[in-house]
């Protein structure tokens, strides 16, 4: 286990704060500013393997001589990988360079600065030998800088020839003067010192934290059920309902896999208490033959690290985990730190709970509500006992196979709790992904990320406008991207906004291809497929909501020979935005995300581009958002953004319905309720 | 001396680069963003003592109970002085407190946020009495938190018994309930625990650094000149100059002192080369009588340490920086790091310039120009030698009574060279203030500060718009003003901007108003007072600069029976602003200036406002920008800004012509060159 919290282990959390702040030695060459910087570099940025993205910095130096920079970045083996940096805004002396690191683990980056002596040289001797100033004298310390470039630059023999040969030229009196320049500042010397440049006065940054995790972190479709609605059903002699289990639930995942989800999500499925067990629609009066919610974990049959009994055994849940692995789905569980009052803690550790004046222990509550089902932890009693026990929690279900874990409300939770579990479970399972459900302020989400977290559901639900939804994934795909991975999710069991009430078909269509192609990670809660729209009256969640009781959706009514054949067209539509997904490298990425502009205010378009070796994939989507409209309207694209010229023309192919269109910088669209409210269109190069 | 920078000693600038980047334990309670933060915490934020600022951060906990948050200041000695803050924004988690420090030297800050029980008590138990939910076990919970806050808090034997008199009430079963709740929640009892926190689980953000310095080194006004143009004078007889000198430049401190201003600044006293000595206008062929730019500095009477003969001796010097003091002006000193040709360094320390290929050191030059009066300093080939010595040298200016440089081009000398110079001077000189003559481009200039400048040139004679100004004094008096302390200069000897030659008289009072009441700190050069508007053809400088010549103003002409009496009417000017700058504590700070609006383009609008005990000083300037028109507009205060009530109505006092107005939110202005281009307006409470 690795070392505690310092406030768990009774130590000031910054040991060395009573030192006065000495300031960082500056280096020769000043790199200032270095981007990305999570709280000052106290946070290690975020990657996952493979993602190309920026990293930046102000890097300068003192009068007039060339100045220029290097991104190293340090894989976890401590090689060093090195990245040319451009200069991309003279006055602001701003240079960046793209870089992108190959295997999961411990990174580090850093900027380097350096003179760039060749670069000066290159400089003065041209306007001077043009002006016939010091000829002899330029000429001859162009030599000086190349044959150190030699000595002290390993090189391959044919590079070392090419800049001996420039060597001697440069000091050929018997040639031209400028065919002797023009030795020294050849386009193949330029590329020579390019490629190995000669670095003076190498000038490091700080180096920062770069934590690098594998592409499932950033990318992939998720799909939610309650496995015991899956294969339920209410026995009509009895009039009492029989329970799905992981077994039945397993024979679902074959449908999901056609649809082409990458993750089958459970809400929990541990023993569920009975004491105040909550009846249909949250009501307190539950009848014993209701299944309670899942969220109340524990009971006589055990807590978090066992399976309700009806569900099935843990061979069922091997079962269960062998046949999502075997159709390409990996298996999300959930975490959800809370125990109804009969779990087992609370019998053998009533001090992980907290204990009021009277004796009692307290339930969970919002003043003056109560919620009698749950006795949420207390996390400060006994620190490290109960860090150990959910540590061996966790470890269970690994050692089960899971390697995704979906988090509870993690902001009821200490964050530096989840500091700790995240980057311990990290040590000996680096694939281990987790999913922060915070709905909650800002602050509060982007530090659950900034610890650990590489997931987190977003305000993706309550973004349905333009400008919202610009502004928001600006930020998400832009700053935040370097500590804050996304997950868009149009509804959940929990969530249902009026826009997916009131919105018909095509707002179900649009929110779910727009997430999909926003960002790399969405999920869909099952029944989506069904476009379930009827909220609890005054609440915005589903009515007969699943987490009070049984939900069958008699899939099989919809199979061949059904009472319901070919009316699936949603689930259909979710598993072509899934096909379009795994196909189009474009859409695996977040920090590739460019708006462009509508003329109508309901109209979004936005584009991801990716090169894959020879392979230019880029994905132009326009979506009405408004789903009671059919709009027409202009669209103006950002051309160099599709790496394309602003007179280009392109081939393009709406891969939803198939069209094919003449498209250059304006185009005129149609697009909604009466068509396909959105194109997902492929950019066909000439 | 300090330790020399890392590159100087041979060592990597950051040492422990290798190391993997740990997190930062986050402690209990998360605390992130504090703000100021200059790069990340890697250089100390900056205030002068006194100085009022916000030290502000995002103060968050998991679940629902109460948070709270306390600002530490430590001081040099290791005392900590604690600050409450106050949450601003509650869905942004932003919590600020405004702090000060009370004497120079390295301090830290640190945001520490806490559990608050009582706060957490209070919200709690009065919903939930009210609701008569938990009643007796709420009061007893208030009684223990009380409990609490007696034996675990420090606090006055009186506040003792308030708290423990609200105890016995709480538990007191014979009052009514209300009556038991009131005493626990009672306004003395939150006043204590305000005063006297009960503060849980305390965690501390990393500790960053705080530059304190003295008042000078944010506010002052600056008044420049040569002093051999000051007594100069062409002897009739021979048509030849005499130069003035630094016993009758001190014969004009009186009138400088006079007009108000705070600081002398002499450009460089000490001996002028003769090889390729420049003539008037920057001619290359100088008459063997011009006495050649001061910039190029050494000949065979010595180098920075010693002072041009014919301006006298240290003897000499030492009487002026005494007169000076006598008149309540601190000495400014110019250095200015380069040589002539003849400065015995040169023949010394060949090693501190650059040899070129062909054995001669290099002049400096701006391929294909060349200035051959001039060598540049080279740092690298003996830094230890070359800091030893500049150290050396203002050693000698410092026990000459000298605590102010004015660093002519610090931009062209590598700034870790400025870190450990300023650095090492303040161990033992923490009163010396650096100015740095960097007009260059944003990202020097600002690591410049950072390092350890404590006052920076600017932009400010390049911004005459409303809007740039606006937009130019927000970054400094925001953001930037963690760093940097602005000099604002409407010309200097080497800036005439189109502005100040083409926009007469108004515009020389505008720009010197505005300067001096935007910042704190501003700077004149001389002969502002004679409106010197002529430049040298096709440069923005002054032509026959005193660079290169003498300049003899003939201020004698102005005195009582003079020929001009009566016709300085601007350095009336100067004297009646550096008055109202001396009256009032508002013009002495930067971080309170404030902006409201006026319909009008060219009117600017502005505001700074100082509690001193019982005083509220307010001043709002209202100034004209163009200086060829008279202006009339309405102007539009942010009265609570103003610290007023938006209906509120006062009295404002034009402190330039003594006309007072009955004023509020919307009020009329007349403002231009056919009056006065400037209001400097005081506000006069009811």
């Amino acid at each position: 286990m690795s070392a505690l919290p310092p406030s768990v282990r009774g130590v000031p959390a910054s040991p060395n704060r009573r030192t006065i702040v000495v300031q960082r030695p500056l280096g020769r060459i000043p790199v200032g500013n270095v981007q990305p910087q999570v709280e000052g570099g106290q946070f290690p940025a975020v990657a996952v393997v493979d993602e190309e993205f920026t990293i930046s910095a102000e890097v300068f130096r003192e009068g007039h001589d060339a100045v220029n920079a290097t991104v190293v970045l340090t894989d976890p083996t401590g090689a060093e990988h090195h990245y040319a940096m451009t200069c991309t805004n003279v006055g602001l002396s701003r240079w960046e360079a793209v870089v992108c690191a190959d295997r999961v683990g411990p990174w580090t980056y850093r900027v380097e600065g350096w003179s760039d002596s060749y670069a000066t040289w290159d400089h003065d001797a041209t306007i001077k030998v043009a002006a016939d100033v010091d000829t002899q004298l330029m000429l001859e310390e162009g030599a000086r800088v190349l044959e150190r470039a030699v000595s002290e630059v390993d090189r391959p023999e044919r590079s070392q020839l090419l800049l001996r040969e420039a060597i001697e030229r440069l000091r050929n009196k018997s040639l031209p003067t400028a065919e002797r320049l023009g030795a020294g500042t050849a386009p193949e010397v330029h590329r020579e010192l390019t490629a190995r440049p000669l670095r003076d006065m190498v000038s490091p940054s700080p180096e920062y934290g770069l934590r690098v995790e594998r592409h499932r972190a950033l990318y992939g479709a998720w799909y939610e059920f309650f496995p015991r609605s899956e294969g339920c059903h209410l026995d009509e002699g009895t009039g009492k309902w029989v329970t799905g289990t992981l077994r039945t639930a397993a024979a679902r995942l074959p449908a999901v896999a056609r649809m082409g989800f990458d993750v089958i999500y459970l809400t929990p499925i541990h023993p569920i208490g009975q004491t105040n067990r909550k009846g249909p629609n949250n009501s307190l009066d539950a009848d014993p033959d209701d299944p309670g919610s899942p969220y109340a974990i524990g009971s006589e049959h055990g807590g978090h690290d066992a399976i309700e009994p009806t569900l099935g055994t843990f061979a069922d849940f091997d079962a269960f985990v062998a046949e999502a692995e075997r159709l390409g789905l990996e298996v999300a569980l959930d975490l959800a730190l809370q125990c109804s009052p009969d779990h087992p803690w609370v019998h053998e550790h009533p001090e992980w709970f907290t204990t009021r004046a009277d004796g009692s222990i307290a339930y969970a509550e919002n003043p003056p509500k109560k919620y009698q089902d749950i006795y949420p932890l207390n996390f400060d009693n006994d620190p490290a006992g109960i860090y150990a026990e959910v540590r061996r929690v966790v470890e269970v279900w690994i050692s089960h196979g899971v390697k995704l874990f979906r988090v509870d409300n993690p902001h009821t939770k200490p964050v530096e709790f989840w500091q700790w579990l995240i980057a311990d479970v990290a040590e000996s399972h680096p694939d281990v992904i987790w999913l922060a459900e915070a709905f909650t302020r800002p602050a509060m989400m982007a530090m659950l990320a900034k610890v650990g977290f590489q997931q987190s559901y977003t305000y993706y639900a309550w973004r349905n406008q333009k400008w919202e939804l610009e502004e928001y994934c600006r930020e998400l795909a832009g700053t935040a991207a370097a500590y804050m991975r996304p997950s868009f999710w149009p509804t959940t069991h929990d969530i249902l906004t009026p826009y997916m009430q009131y919105g018909g078909p095509a707002a179900w269509k649009i929110r779910a291809a727009v997430a999909a192609t926003l960002v790399p990670t969405y999920g869909i809660y099952a029944g989506y497929e069904l476009l379930e729209s009827v909220p609890r009256p005054g609440v915005e969640e589903q009515i007969d909501n699943e987490k009070y009781q049984f939900k069958n959706r008699r899939w099989e009514d919809y199979e061949p020979g059904g009472p319901r054949e070919g009316q699936l067209w949603m689930a259909d539509y979710l598993a072509r935005i899934n096909e379009i997904r795994r196909l189009h490298p474009a859409l695996h990425w977040l920090r590739n995300l460019r708006f462009h502009s509508a003329d109508d205010e309901n109209v979004i378009v936005y584009s991801k581009r990716r090169l894959v070796g020879a392979q230019d994939d880029t994905i132009i989507v326009v979506a009405n958002l408004d789903p009671h409209t059919t709009r027409e309207t202009w669209v103006h694209l950002d051309m160099p953004a599709l790496g394309l010229d602003w007179q280009a023309g392109f081939v393009a192919k709406d891969l939803i319905t198939g069209n094919s269109w003449q498209w250059g910088q304006h185009n005129f669209v149609r697009v909604g309720r009466e068509g396909e409210p959105v194109h997902i269109i492929h950019v066909r190069r000439f």
